[in-house]
């Protein structure tokens, strides 16, 4: 169903071809003041346009608060936003209305549902995602004045590109909100010679959340780290998540993974939690860090080669525009879905301490 | 909460210092003759001292139906099944009271809890994950005589020991369920240095679903990628999930992992499955592959440093029997997780068809 | 929160000052063509003015598809429907901002959440009920073409005026809809009485749920007549229910009250379904009738004494329009529920048949 | 699906033919001291052989805790209590194996499982409902250590034989636990001579929640009235519920229904709290009130007529023993469903202020 998670909830239930799109948060407690910039800045993060290497597509992504917020203070109803889709002529599609294209959902749509609106591709599009987004920015407002929690997410890596230094000032000042002012030059100039060749490109995307509240937990099912790798494999173009350490570790045994305790005279904690992670996956005090890889965008300039609903073989070659890279608008997604998980843990386990 | 999903769900309520175990299986269709024989032998394959790289400890696991069966016949009712738990023996656990170990629950439950059971580590032990294996023996049986499904976990790496082919009859054969015969020896080579050397290591297991049922979807919060991911990130030893593509794609581009469409005179299907992946994740009829990484068992005979719970620095070393390759006794909690999320799916779509 | 039920379900998230109104509907299978005059019916059944016995405050119930439905085929995703709340003047209502009107909810909204929103009671307002009627329309589509089910409401008593004849044709011609026509001269008097002397009085609405599917029942705490029960008393007005037999037979004893199987030839039946039950509550194709009690309105023209905000008592008359007697409007209400209860165990049941 | 709420939730999954019957109890707080003998209490007062006008059938209520509790303070994971079944002498049953008992479930069953188990029932059988009261047993302790709540259930009605005064010290003290001492003769009078003559009977209680936390609710389909309802109705035995007023009332209008607001210098509340309602189904601290209607049981002694499972009409009659008057005995079980709405409410509405 269309609805995630408990007491912190969200349903989205927008199709691409809609002329509104729109969000229901639940559970958010009364009597919040809902800053309303936030929630716009946190859109035009998602924004295409935002630079030369996403999609030049113009959304034009205002919105409109529906209910659930009173003179901007919430009312412990379900906060309901919408936006309105300004971007409707579908005429450009029609050429693709009989085509499977590779890598989309038009043949498992039409397997499955008998029909589909060839327009957008329905509830398949990645424009769902704005829904995420709305979310987050209330959610982050939330986390941040309540309980002191950040969640930030960055580019970690592209082809083979990575190692550095967190820098977290550096990250929104450039524009694949790459992690390392010293990676930055050969990183972008690896992505603007895949978007030149009309290419995309794999890459990894790191978020850290820190200042989780202590103690989160559900049992087994619903462990932090079970919700946060469903929630970002939820995300469309996200296929591997990593907890804590990542790959790069595989070849390490018990001797080196194993962390130890300290006391450092005002708590005892990890020496170095140098993977990141929940000791026995209930929080402390201690960042969460994990990764995802996101795939490259289907939708390439190149020639491909395909069928038609007949069957037959056709060739396909896309001409709207499309993202080369989409890494830095991912980004809020995956912050969203990492807060979403955080704020219903967090209530989860407020009811009965 | 102890519960997991929705049409087809299990609930798991043991703790390790439980005289009892056990687990409620709700959901599963009236009138199915369970295979009493079946189950035996899926709680042997997840059983300790299978093989000598795993840990000699005894666990009686033979088991009573209580609930949903009867004549062996489904009842439609919720199936419950306990296990008499023998090895109850708790002084051997009296010096450790005290200590937080590394890499353990301890702290963490000290901290939420206020208190824990130093005897086995109350709800975080490994334990719980009988209960899985006895829900995935019914879940397989009903998977393979009613929808022709088969899934089949195996150890694709240890170590930087990889590549090669699936042998699916090899599989069993061989005491690590290795994929590849070729690969077999330097694998149990190391493993076996690493058993020796009182020391335990990370390893990564590919599990494939056959024949999973066309068209299986929940809209995007709830699709078969993002359950799979919480799925396996539910076991506890599992930090890393790869869906399709594994992390050595990173470097390639949209033009090598799009994948075409063609018309093979029978269906539609995709040209290669080169990724196994699910079309826009909506299921075809492709196996669907995924792999997980397993961090290396906390338990190992090296002298460790950790603190006690007045915060002293205490040396710290084990003494009992432990895991240093619980990699075979992984896969078949893997393979329940699997099971519960396809016939779950599968239940939820039959619903609406 | 603002969801209900499982495989068919509704969210309603509508606060009364809202400019919009919606309902999202979730679990309509896809492909079903949608009678889009037929929504309008159910809507103008529930509207207000339908006669000189119910508010002649005016609702504009005109509705827009947003989501959904396509050429008004179901696409398999969640339906969004919306409604433009045209009646927004909340001028009227400036001179109850620091009343706590009796019978509202005005002070355990204060209490609760801090502050209200004095013009409509937010989402407190009956208004909120249309959204649950425009779900009927649709599952009583569903109900009726594909199942063959129909769901039939009648006001079976006002004052002490009751007994006589289930006239189904009769019920929708009359604007009280009696389910008697001798009945109804006496019924309509007292009302008409009731509604000139400013009043509002209780009455007992009956409902049939003709041909519903056999064999339907959750186990133990989900059976139908606990979710009717739970599904009636979440309308606002309605404080008691009553499942197949009715509170005149509290007299009588397990011998008049058992029913008895007989053989019709054709299938085992009960004797008379003279209490229109369910056997041990899992349904047969014998109808399901029950029966709930409506309050009065709260909003009548006598002068009453109550107190602000300040604690200050102070007189109250009310000024606006209001419904005398609300019953021919409730009964849609109540078919929606019942409606979305069948639908759901239905699919509940279907799933694992 | 066999699982009741959300935060505070109960799973039960016996059979009545189950050598085992249990409950398993999620979401109780860390830390709390049970009290064991409160539990074997509230399990005595549910129990059969306590009076000549119950069934004499011996029921060795002796429980074991298994799970969840550890040195009797709650662990914070699930509660799990078994009891044995010493009754399992099923040959008694072996004459109806294939006669469909008048107004039980054998048919039902038949036509929805395609086979029963006919010595008892099943899960069809009210044994079910001492998993219920194990529950209350814990809440109950809860509720008045931690929230200063009383839930306490009395005979309200038998046959005509109502109206008169709480006296709530003298409840437990009578066989009927009836509620007024004057009233008690013509009840018990009556109630034994339905005993003796073999038949059985209707009757009403009330059940009075004393102190629930102020402020409890969730958004309209899951108030508390709704909540109790539905929990009420689940109860194999209750068919009607009744939610503050009572169906006396029926003839009232909303003059004298309506319930003025006062400052008594102390708080705002109620003039009279007449109908024991909550506000617009907010709770405030004022008590709720509410009644159900008992149905006679099914086995009595008198002869009766119905089919077998060949559909030959064959004569009935029980000679086993039953409950002529199972009033008493059903009372923890309202209580307990009443307790568990109001601990799960309590601590969804905690989670978020």
């Amino acid at each position: 169903m269309n609805t995630y998670w408990n007491l912190f909830r969200i349903t989205t239930f927008w199709e691409s071809h809609g002329v509104w799109l729109w969000v229901v948060i639940d559970g958010l407690p009364a009597g919040f003041l809902v800053d309303q910039e936030n929630i716009q800045n946190e859109m035009n993060r998602r924004k295409p346009g935002q630079s030369d290497i996403t999609t030049q597509r113009k959304e034009d992504d205002s919105f409109e608060v529906i209910s659930g917020i009173y003179e901007w203070k919430s009312t412990g109803h379900p906060i309901t936003i919408i936006l309105k889709n300004n971007d409707q002529d579908s005429s450009k599609y029609d050429n693709i209305k009989d085509i499977l294209r590779p890598n989309h959902a038009d043949m498992t749509y039409n397997s499955k549902y008998g029909f589909r609106d060839h327009r957008w591709g329905g509830r398949s599009s990645g424009r769902e995602t704005v829904s995420r987004v709305i979310a987050w920015a209330i959610a982050k407002q939330y986390l941040k004045e309540k309980l002191w929690v950040d969640i930030i997410g960055y580019t970690k890596q592209v082809w083979n590109i990575t190692w550095g230094n967190v820098e977290r000032d550096y990250i929104e000042s450039n524009k694949l909100r790459a992690w390392d002012r010293d990676l930055w030059p050969s990183m972008i100039e690896y992505v603007e010679k895949i978007a030149r060749d009309g290419n995309s490109v794999w890459w990894i995307i790191e978020c850290s959340i820190i200042g989780a509240p202590k103690n989160l937990w559900e049992p087994v099912f619903w462990k932090i780290k079970s919700r946060l790798a469903g929630s970002m494999l939820s995300i469309w173009w996200i296929q591997w998540f990593e907890y804590g350490v990542w790959f790069w570790v595989v070849g390490h045994t018990g001797e080196t993974y194993n962390e130890w305790f300290i006391n450092d005279k005002w708590d005892i904690k990890t020496k170095n939690n140098k993977y990141w992670w929940i000791l026995w996956w209930i929080s402390t005090w201690e960042d969460i860090v994990f990764r995802v890889a996101v795939k490259p965008t289907a939708s390439i300039y190149k020639k491909q080669t395909t069928v038609d609903t007949d069957g037959e073989q056709v060739d396909f070659t896309i001409e709207w525009r499309h993202d080369p890279c989409i890494l830095p608008r991912v980004i809020p997604v995956i912050e969203s879905m990492a807060a979403i998980d955080i704020l219903d843990l967090y209530f989860m386990n407020r009811a009965r301490e």
